[in-house]
């Protein structure tokens, strides 16, 4: 294979691997999903035979996902889905698994980071895991002789299924794909808790402001910007909303929180965190309206939201001011800061660790019985964009429920007849 | 027609109408969304020659909805939904209108309450407005020769709609219905706003007491039970919440909520509110648990949830200890205070007076939007339960929003581009 | 006496206590903090021989005081402490009562009720219990020569303290008084959690308006403005603040809350809740800013924080349009609604029940032992202002945590020597 | 003078320099506040001829102090106040300017500690700046020679006023003192928001876990603790709350947190925050109750909280797991991990910055004045602890709400005059 993976690209591999493995255990410890899952797994070997390839963060949630596919019995090729995200230690502890091949590396070019992807497939997959589309995209365009042999896949995140539905229908998705980031389980815990909770935590960190009593724009009403929204109240900010859909912004407004176009907005935020998963969110008039020492986050799947060219364009000087912040500086001498250069905030700042570790077990514990789904039943599903079944969502919110000792009610017999019932009067 | 209309049953009718008409007025003035379609129903008259029977809770709001049918042109007959929710004042108010019939009227028995909904059915209505699902109901097992001039009609509660989908999936709704509860602009304003914030404003009216520092327990954690928790929360109550269904248990869980089942749930409550829709959420084993002085509500819409069968059983005496409160003093001494029979609190309390204006101003919008297009386009619609049309409900968002002066963003070619596409790599 | 009792006032009065009578024990079965002390002071008797004037609010919970203080031995003598805040049947009902005379009805004009304050003084009290200071200001001025056989009193609310303050400051307060209000038990749980609730409760139930998504005024950020601010925002209001100070502007800020002067809020409210215990917080410059249908209400002790002779200078009209709500209309069409005459809200509107039972429960615990303090050791206080001895608040804050079942944690030896001591290093 | 400076201990002072520089720009430019008061002190030069030692947590929000201090016209001499908090880079750059020494160092031992202190004590001091007492004990037990010429100090923390307050009750205090800490902007602002929000950014960025539906156990209700539970709630944390004083475990209990002893708390808990400025607040019957995996963290100034040595005597093994966390592992295989080495976790652990910048500008803006005050009107003191004089502290306020944009109102002459009467009725 013409690709290096990452411990060949490793000065000091061994302490990489040793740093990572420490990483990787302490993720271990508090995933209990995962735990049970990896226990089923490690038993039945669900997935013996089978051949993985995946695009994701690699850092050590991913790494546990990672390794209990592997302990099901799969070879696993794992890369990145982002130049920046990448955990090098980490990366190179699971590269030193015999069952896994890491290609991925942080801070790599667009040609290293296509090379990587392109790499993974060379492993001639079965199974595909994505985050935000790559993998599909790759094989469609450049490997379509393994989608016979690929029996589907699961797809992480909004921007990627939002991708593969498009794809869906133009009738040029080939295979069949969960889309793990729609179900209840992965929008409600990983989009809201998730990122809510570290783009604020990273936000914090990266720039030593502070939330209370600051204006916290807040691009999109979705999931993601809910928990933004929901979590910078929750630090004693003032939270202005923008959206684009009327029953978003109402329900916004209804919240009680500032509801009003971007163009307004930028002249009252402190702090602006984009969530919209579009393009251009952020742009020169909005540049042009914004306060002196402002800060720009976002938390979106791609780069693309807040546009920096523009805001090049714009500026008479660019230079970093802290790790992770870089000032533009605009001809009246205002100042602009904008995080991890617009990359996603809580897997691109320099202090990142992504998502919580407890999120990513209960998102991670989908993709796992998913992958499990798909080698088992994959017949039973058509080429297209597929929802995640119900009750495999359902089993993983009782494993995790099990796991935190929270206890619910059963129905009595007289309630499901009650519930499935219609003669009953007032 | 044998019913009496609710002015032939008052002692002072003309008291009673300028009451309610006083109370109608107050709501027009604060359902900005019905204000709007009152200009334009009125000015186009599209429900000219149409029928509509109505069950719902005769109030203040729902008289406002009313009258906007009536001015698009219809002829209304309406009755109650619940033989405790009527305002007689109100009715009569309704009831002096020529083109309307009002039969609703508060505290009747068993016999009344269905006399009255056939009485409206006498009108041979084209289009059925229920709230629970009695009017459709009735028209099925008793008056099936309606039915071939039904239109359509509209159901807005949850409980409603799943007597209709039950009957649906039996085969046996034979026109088409609204399910109106179910778009995103009911379930999020109506139930979570206004069943909220309505249920706590009545149980503190109704016994003076506080929510900072109680226990309060929430069954169900559904829309109503949401905003029911959200709401006590907000009023400084520590929440606990019981559950059924593992996901929701556990979105409750990741909230910040206390979860339990209600065996344990019984001991440690000060409040409880049932807003589940099945039956059978507190009964024996639980009261036995309970300790002196609870307070028992219910916010769902059939007054099964509290089994005060079971609860009459155990006690030694009841007696009512203030308006709307009846105590059950068990053999032990405890006193377990039930509010309102059990029934839907924020309709049926001495104070009540039902949902805020503007929460069921948005409800009512869409309902009045739904009747409408039954008119029109009827014929598009099988027999069966059916989510209503998407861009129904987004217009009302945007009236809505237009009327409180909130503006939002629109999307560029470009954007919209950009969320249709998914070539677009990292 | 030339004045007459409440009983002697009514046609019917013991439809009257009896009505009162339940009242009455529903409050002290949800008073257990006043349960405990009844039982202390019914079998100590340590009010034996004396005579205590009150003015105050009466209505239920007040009632339980009045009761214990009788129980402990002492003769009451009750009357109103605002011509709009008495129920009735209560007053009825301790009237009915041998140990209290009660002269409390609602609905007097200024005459009759300072008549009424002027016949408890007949009783020659020993000890005065106020809210609002009227009795301390009758006494001073009309009743000197009581002063000498007087050993103190209690002052409930901001506003008092505030009068008693500024006479003390001028050498005029000629016995001692407990400043009861500004105990922490007394500011934090009636004025934060008291007001906030009951504030917000009213208002809803008398307008059958809600708070989510609506821009709620709150004028002034002292104890009672908090609490209503944080209630509101609890039940998803957007909340605006005025402040004077800017201190508290600040600290209103720091919390997320918008924060402006009137002039600027009055154009952004919907509903506006005066706090500050300030005459002319809202005047004619604001209402002239202010939207069509918005709604004030005061929260503050008096009824001179919205300036309503200015508001009647720029109507048109004024009329009733539901109970407690009068609608001023002013020449260019808008509508100003005033509840309950901009008198406190929570004791003043058509369907008020005053502060929650429990947070009164607390502040008449206070009230309680302070009056037994006076008694007692009312020698070691001179003529003056004197806050609550730490002991007593701190013996209230226990009883009530043992009646709700909370235990809390004990200092070890090797603790207390450390809070003490000074010379540990880092 | 024996102790060497910060820049003569460095490898490479230069690249040391230029980092610390740049951070303290950054500080610098969010901290409005310290700007004016730079822009007058820069000016007027109050501090003229005066030497002033500091013992703090040196890092770029302090430099900043420090900086504006010396732009004043004083002399400063600096050292940490913490063994773990020095940011050498920053203690570097503070160094290299001409009116600044910097003995400040990085992970000291406790001999180098103390030596530091007294380095800064050879510069004669006329004015110290504390922050936890350390200057002022050193003073007294072994520099008694410079009270004389010491025309006073200020004190930053709740721990540091504490001991000055022991030392003054036994009469061994023998300068004046500011308790900068008890000033409501003070405890407000940096003890609410600065230690609520930094000590949960820092903990959720040392382990990557979350807080939504982790049950956080904060261990003191004061202003610390209030603001950590404020904060943990807001991350949709299950918060509990320990406390020793029973009007804040009410308080608490009132807020809705779930209040109880430690010992019971120790079984609930994931994740422990003690605030109490108290030693042994988790000790060996605590860490005996822990589930496994449960995360320890102190916010109190001293790390006596979290007792380390009875942790150490109950484990088999400890060692560190992640940068900043050490597991210990009991004899049953349960693993506790403590943050920091239980010092306070956001100004000790691996990824520590403090307090938010905005939050010091506060803390420090009335810092500046305090130390100008103490220079211009020393005189007007007492040797002893000295609240702020409450004009300073407004005028802090002022000058942040002015420079955040943010208007209040006035008091017109009649409010004024009505505040101070008390003639006026009801």
């Amino acid at each position: 294979m013409s690709h290096l993976t990452i411990i060949e690209q490793l000065d000091d591999p061994e302490e990489a691997r040793q740093s990572g493995r420490k990483k990787i255990e302490w993720a271990r410890q508090h995933m209990p999903i995962m735990t049970a899952v990896a226990e089923e797994f490690g038993a039945e070997k669900p997935l013996d035979g089978e051949v993985i390839a995946m695009a994701m963060h690699v850092e050590a949630k991913t790494a546990v996902l990672t390794e209990v596919l592997a302990e099901a019995g799969a070879e696993v090729a794992i890369t990145g889905c982002n130049p920046l995200s990448t955990h090098d230690d980490v990366s190179a502890a699971l590269d030193a698994n015999d069952a896994i091949t890491s290609y991925a590396k942080r801070e790599v070019d667009e040609e290293e980071y296509y090379a990587a992807i392109q790499a993974t497939l060379e492993h001639d997959p079965t199974v595909t895991v994505d985050d935000g589309g790559d993998l599909v995209m790759a094989i469609h365009e450049d490997y379509p002789e393994l989608i016979d042999s690929i029996v589907g896949g699961c797809e992480e995140t909004t921007t990627g299924v939002h991708r593969l539905r498009a794809m869906d229908d133009d009738g040029a998705l080939r295979y069949p794909m969960f889309a793990v980031n729609d179900t209840p389980m992965k929008r409600l815990f990983d989009n809201v808790h998730g990122t809510g909770e570290a783009s604020l935590s990273n936000i914090a960190m990266t720039t030593n402001l502070s939330f209370a009593g600051k204006t916290v724009v807040v691009a999109g009403y979705g999931y993601c910007g809910k928990g933004v929204a929901m979590k910078a109240k929750g630090q004693n900010a003032h939270v202005v909303v923008t959206e684009v859909e009327p029953r978003s912004a109402l329900e916004a407004h209804m919240e009680g929180y500032e509801v009003c176009p971007m163009a307004e907005a930028a002249e009252k935020g402190d702090i602006f965190v984009t969530t919209t998963g579009n393009r251009d969110v952020i742009v020169e008039e909005h540049f042009e309206r914004m306060a002196d020492g402002v800060v720009l986050a976002n938390a979106g799947h791609f780069n693309v939201e807040i546009n920096l060219d523009e805001l090049d364009d714009l500026a008479v000087s660019r230079r970093e001011v802290r790790d992770g912040v870089e000032e533009f500086e605009l001809d009246d001498g205002r100042r602009i800061n904008v995080l991890a250069d617009g990359r996603l905030v809580n897997l691109a700042s320099p202090v990142a660790m992504g998502h919580p570790v407890e999120v990513m077990d209960q998102s991670f514990g989908i993709q796992a019985v998913c992958v499990r789904e798909m080698v088992e039943n994959g017949d039973a599903y058509d080429a297209g964009v597929h929802d995640v079944p119900d009750d495999l969502d359902r089993e993983v919110a009782e494993i995790k429920l099990a796991a935190e000792g929270v206890e619910f009610d059963g129905l009595s017999d007289e309630q499901v007849e009650y519930m499935g019932s219609w003669q009953h009067g007032t």
